[in-house]
């Protein structure tokens, strides 16, 4: 896909780091990719690349090294419940070079909880107030134990509801590139038939990104075309020219 | 999650990279890395890492070359077909450093397809026949347009039903682990509860995988506990343990 000059844009970026061997056993399948994809499509930033690694502190450390260091904003899900194989907060910690220690706001939070529920504050329950040095909290509505924030990099629950309701709680708190509009038409044609007059659309409009996904349904292949631009004349402009390229491959095969 | 000592198996690792803007934008949801880890759980093969990268020659080439050097196997879903953003033949081809031509197999067996469907075959259909010199074809039942295997890497298309259509004809082909073998029991409590005692377990059975996975539903949380080992006695005897450890929990708390 072509991509527009960056130079026109303010441009924000995100990656994600998915953490937890039982998504990588195909045990557990993951939500939270595809959840953030669309939040983050819709407030302007540019994500640009996922990864999943196995709860091991070398791999998750690569990982958000890596994408911290490139990307405006890193986003973790999983690993930060009370069990032994819950070693994000550890792994974090280590990636910045940061204690890992029991948050005070963080134990108080949790012990107020478990108090009013009348269960027992464990020290596995305990491990769930540890984060760096220095990290804010991320409020969880949900089951009280906050994700938090260090550096550029968000660490989150993996549970998805308690997934979505952070990133709900850290949204309003991100910077937001400029939005990237676009308007679709689908085509009949499978893409081997527009996938050369496309190109040529493309290339006649610079300005604009656009994109083609085939769908194979009952047999067939039809063709979702996409076209995105920040500047919606540009993609109207964009958007003309394909739907006169159809109607001239319409009129070629009838 | 503690690791089984490497030593112990004829450890065989994987690595997917799932290619496509539409994947990282949120517009279309993948699918087929929970599908691959499945597939790879079920034959003893340990899926180690995915990356979700975007339509980028660069972010491919980056994400093939990192995880085909340091997995046995290497798959990719995605940006095969004929369309202008389709770029995966060429940027493996580049990661490898060998040039992308026209398949004169390839070629032949889309020539005689779109022939006997009366379709022309344009220079757009055309262009999923190039693949890197030297590459063998990955049948495609569906829709033929190969994938095709360079080195340890598996190139296959992005549409759900091709890429499990191709993953089931390479599966044959690859050299696999020995299989971890699981057994899972449920428990009514939380993590917070079994955390600490969960982490003793696994102390003493060192000789197995002993993972924790919680459910969030109706306002409650349960755990599924699992445990894995190449050894089947050892699975029993650890989940003896867990047994024991639930059932004294379950004393405690009435």
């Amino acid at each position: 896909m072509t991509r527009i000059n960056e130079d026109d844009f303010d441009v924000v970026t995100a990656a994600m780091v998915v953490i937890g061997d039982e998504i990588l056993s195909g045990r557990t399948r993951d939500t939270n990719a595809g959840h953030l994809a669309s939040i983050m499509t819709a407030i302007g930033i540019d994500l640009r690349e996922v990864r999943f690694v196995s709860d091991d502190q070398d791999a998750i450390i690569e990982a958000v090294n890596q994408l911290r260091e490139r990307n405006t904003y890193v986003f973790t899900s999983g690993g930060i419940g009370p069990t032994h194989d819950d070693i994000t907060a550890d792994a974090i910690s280590a990636a910045f070079g940061l204690p890992c220690d029991h948050d005070t706001q963080a134990l108080k939070i949790l012990g107020e909880h478990y108090k009013a529920r009348g269960i027992e504050f464990t020290d596995a329950r305990k491990r769930m107030a540890r984060m760096p040095e220095g990290a804010h909290h991320i409020d969880n509505p949900i089951s009280k134990a906050p994700g938090f924030v260090i550096g550029n990099v968000h660490v989150m629950a993996g549970v998805p509801s308690i997934f979505q309701a952070m990133l709900d709680n850290v949204v309003h708190t991100l910077r937001t590139g400029r939005k990237l509009l676009s308007k679709s038409v689908l085509s009949d044609f499978g893409e081997g038939t527009i996938g050369a007059p496309l190109g040529d659309v493309q290339k006649n409009h610079p300005d604009t990104i656009i994109g083609s996904y085939p769908r194979y349904e009952d047999g067939s292949f039809s063709t979702e075309l996409v076209v995105r631009s920040a500047n919606e004349p540009a993609i109207d402009k964009a958007l003309d020219d394909i739907k006169i390229m159809l109607s001239e491959l319409q009129n070629t095969q009838t």
